[in-house]
């Protein structure tokens, strides 16, 4: 069941600020303990597919690996977190950075910025089996030809077990939802025209690959910053 | 399928300060267009089942009409709107008050505050025949034999067919998606040892009423205000 996650899943719980060179380049400060937001799963995208970019927003992307639970939990505690994982899928948290900014000033929930539809490329099921050890992967993402993220897992500021120890403690983490694990640093705009590309590694060995088109969206909520 | 929505739901869409008298009575503003937060369908539980207060949490009630989509649909507009509607059912809306107070102060996410395993208690599926018009129906909250909640769904600040035109601008909505209209005013805090009822009517008659028992959550998150 859980490698159809794509088509089960009922949560897609992503962590914030979770590298601590990204927390940097945004000016944020180094959390406390993890923080997430949810997403919904009406906003994965596979690869070959459109990313679109509503009007009047500014998209930056975020490369990140998602973690896919297998056996439902709940107050899962950091020892028995890994058995609880079934697989890992690359992702991208799309996040329109220009309502961010306005919103956070206002206090209000970030469920619009991050929750577009097409705002999560995501990669295939890989099974845990295939992965030695996830917080030694490599990930990074491409605009057109220029990298813009290189980024090791090993540098997460809240391990796995913590972050699902700490999630399970709030909301249950059932049978095909996803965690994303936050992003590394040099997060940035996509524009319409552009092909982002994407990929996790484990030493010279490609786990996955993300390849999407980005388009402007016809029709649907346009941006207009508050004057 | 859309009857069995309280397993098969994929997403909550809830609707915040949709009515005037609520807007006030927590001193925020009257919104320019429709917002919204997303809660895990994780946070559903059944009427005679226990709302758990975590530790360290004010929680409060917010009595709810929630719709329950039947057609899936992007940009769906204002005229098409009531079609893709499947039923209603009565919802609870629980919010961590003191998480939010001081979460909204850091600009951060609404996901944990809203998110709580047990904070969406959820009715029956009501199919939409049974209502002749949503926009008719009175809502109400007790603790204990306290009224707390009484309101009407006349004061929606923006109806469902506006709601559903602005949710599905941003994201896709399908099949069993549960769309949390917003609360009257009169929230305030459930405390453990305490039972909560609500109802939905429809003039004289009583379309459905929840009634829960409020407990301490055993182990889990444990709130404590940032110092
Ligand atoms: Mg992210
Ligand atoms: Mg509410
Ligand atoms: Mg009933």
């Amino acid at each position: 069941m859980a490698q159809k996650f794509h088509s089960t899943a009922r949560k897609i719980v992503a962590i914030g600020r979770n590298y601590s060179e990204h927390a940097k380049e945004l000016q944020n400060a180094i959390p406390k303990e993890p923080f997430f937001f949810l997403k919904p799963t009406s906003s994965f995208v596979r690869t070959r597919g459109n990313i679109e970019i509503p009007q009047g927003v500014v998209a930056h992307h975020e490369v990140e690996l998602g973690v896919v639970i297998g056996e439902t939990g709940r107050d899962i505690s950091h020892n028995d977190a890994l058995s609880h994982i079934a697989g890992y899928s690359l992702a991208i948290d799309m996040t329109a950075r220009n309502i961010q900014d306005e919103i956070k000033k206002k206090g209000l929930p970030w469920s619009t910025l991050k929750g577009f539809d097409s705002f999560t490329p995501i990669g295939d099921f890989i099974p845990r089996e295939k992965v030695f050890d996830p917080h030694q992967l490599g990930l990074w993402l491409k605009a057109d030809d220029a990298i813009r993220q290189m980024g090791r897992t090993s540098d997460m500021i809240f391990r796995i077990p913590r972050l699902i120890q700490h999630v399970s403690s709030i909301m249950r983490l059932e049978e095909g939802d996803v965690l994303l694990t936050g992003t590394p640093s040099g997060v940035g705009p996509l524009i319409p025209g552009q092909t982002v590309s994407a990929g996790v590694t484990q030493g010279k060995e490609e786990l996955d690959r993300l390849e999407l088109k980005v388009v402007q969206r016809q029709g649907g909520y346009v941006y207009e910053a508050d004057k």
